[in-house]
């Protein structure tokens, strides 16, 4: 066992929390007052609130009173899936096929649009599947779910050309951006989504907090309901008192997330070399390469050695990272996301996901590269003993 | 303005954050790693979660495994009635007409069970209705949830008629004991309820962290299902990435929580206080007076002045306290705790609620009594004047 700090490359598991952020947090921990009251006490925890608010808002370029704290990415998704689900008798939800569990599993009605080999949404089955819409049989809205980043494989999905199709049918427009925020920079009214999510661990926050976005424009008639009822926080759309602490680490992680975007450009650095070097082994595949793709999530196979038997070698190793998305089974399942882009089971259960984030170094990924091909080595080699056994 | 640090008598609200909790959630912000993965980083994190459950689990005298970390009390309130709503066509719920209202809206087929005038659930009727109980016309299963002490009057209710009842009718028992945890001793097996609600903020945790504790015993045949979808966390029963500082945190409040249950004594006596000298004014009203309640809340009427108005007047001279349950739009509606005990709007809308806490002293005390009287004068006094106009 390794006994060092881990070299940790989970990041689109979970990010460090940012210094910054911890100093906030500590603040907001010595505050005695529910937001809700209105004594001062009460006020200075509402004033936090509010304040992150606005940060939130301004790193999407939204109006803060559209922003709904959440409980975190799960709950908005949820929450822009079944609020809307629920809104009338007759909703259509539509979602791409490498969609995060908390949008799949959201409701037992979504129509699965495909992606092709290298993850991308097919814009024009897409179309089809709206034009064929059964709007006749009485449907008064459509909604479609498509996340800007692919926790998995970074990929990035082309927004504004489903919001242009979407568009065309009347049908609105979700948009699960837990991924890649903090990762590459992106503008609610650009995008022009009308329902957005964002989890604060991802960017340097916290877990248990997140934001749906619910952007002016959504159609009048569609009214989004509450998820949890009971008080009138978040104007009457998420009732509970609010995660003070969690929800002041969240605007000041927005902050910081957005000066540390240019750092992007040296993980990217270092993320092609990983790639380059490791697909220099024959049969080394990574999944998404050619297409855009976030600038530190890199998805590839090391043929012949099981994702799980990798993990458990890199973290002996003393390197953190996973098998695609976190599972709290402790099992590595097989990948919907690998599976929708066509990728045989086999192949898929010996990929691995790299996340990076800062702080990483040219010597980690070097020592990285160092240890994937012991590991690949080791493993071949012992193959070949059973085999030879 | 009181430029002093306020004193605090709002703690029914929220509690301040123990400053060995704060330690606790500092450390779980140094640790970078999702509990579901399976590396060295993710498995410190598990351990605290885990920790934090069995902590829980023996504060209540439950099961670790029967514990489901929520995002706070009203998701716990809410899952208990919801999950338990969904689980079959035809399910019936029950609810005393004082509950929280993350129960009394939580779904809209509620059938209110009434409360005397001292706040106290009617057992004779939650037998009759029971009694009445439209088995013949295919319900399957009924849950009745009433609370374990109210957060508003403080009347603590018996829960153990309450399951006796309940149990000759075949029917589940949900309790609300977000607000007596931490005040007064209780145990899930001895209480015999099926389902609890828990919650941080109200024992010196944190907000946005809570817990529904599943008893063992529930019916096989009524399955609980989530509210949240997506990755398994929680066994499968609440998706959504673990709220990492704030379970952390919670499982250390626990501790804290039960090693000051003896200070109650004192606050008791200090609130005790308040009521005999306030009360030795002419209609001066204790809501809930001779009837167990917790031991640091008092609900009473300064006659003729508005709560909102005492509010303001308290805030001024530097104390904290609101007017029943805190409400997110900072708007005093009228209570429906003191309606459903047959108390007229009229009096009512003059009601305040002190809820104390540790420190309080005895001087604190004495303050507020002299405080309570000058507001009582001048605002009266200043009616007269109106009149006199």
């Amino acid at each position: 066992m390794n006994m060092k700090t881990p070299i940790y490359m989970d990041h689109n598991a979970t990010t460090a929390v940012y210094p910054e952020v911890k100093e906030v947090i500590k603040h907001a921990l010595d505050l005695t007052g529910n937001a809700s009251s209105v004594h001062t006490s009460g006020r200075a925890a509402r004033k936090l609130i509010e304040d992150s608010r606005d940060s939130v808002a301004k790193m999407v370029n939204a109006n803060s009173k559209d922003v709904v704290f959440t409980s975190g990415g799960t709950e908005a998704n949820n929450m822009a899936i079944r609020s809307f689900a629920k809104s009338s008798a007759k909703i259509r939800i539509l979602a791409s096929a490498v969609e995060h569990s908390s949008i799949l599993k959201a409701s037992p009605n979504i129509e699965i649009v495909p992606v092709n080999s290298k993850g991308i949404i097919d814009l024009e089955a897409l179309d089809i599947m709206l034009t064929e819409s059964p709007w006749e049989s009485g449907f008064g809205s459509t909604l479609v779910s498509v996340m800007l980043a692919n926790n998995e494989t970074g990929v990035i999905q082309p927004i504004p050309d489903v919001v242009s199709i979407a568009g065309r049918h009347g049908a609105l427009v979700h948009c699960d951006a837990v991924q890649a925020a903090g990762k590459i920079p992106f503008d609610l009214k650009a995008l022009g989504v009308n329902l957005l999510s964002l989890s604060a661990h991802k960017i340097g926050g916290t877990a248990g907090v997140g934001a749906l976005i619910i952007n002016d424009d959504l159609k009048k008639d569609v009214k989004l309901l509450p998820l949890l009822f009971g008080g009138g926080q978040e104007r009457g759309k998420r009732a509970g008192t609010e995660n003070l602490s969690g929800i002041a680490g969240f605007g000041h992680a927005v902050e910081y997330t957005l000066k540390n975007l240019p750092k992007y450009k040296k993980i990217s650095i270092l993320r092609d070399r990983i790639e380059k070097e490791l697909s220099s082994h024959s049969n080394v595949r990574v999944f998404g390469s050619g297409v855009s793709r976030l600038p530190n999530t890199s998805n590839l196979t090391m043929p012949g050695v099981s994702a799980d038997r990798q993990i458990i070698a890199f973290d002996l190793a003393g390197f953190s990272l996973s098998a695609g998305s976190a599972c709290s089974s402790g099992k590595v399942g097989p990948s919907h996301v690998l599976a929708a882009m066509g990728v045989a089971n086999d192949e898929a259960s010996t990929a691995i996901r790299i996340s990076l984030g800062f702080p990483i170094t040219s010597k980690n990924v070097e020592m990285f590269i160092k240890v994937w091909r012991d590991i690949f080595k080791r493993s071949n080699a012992s193959t070949k003993d059973l085999e030879a056994a």
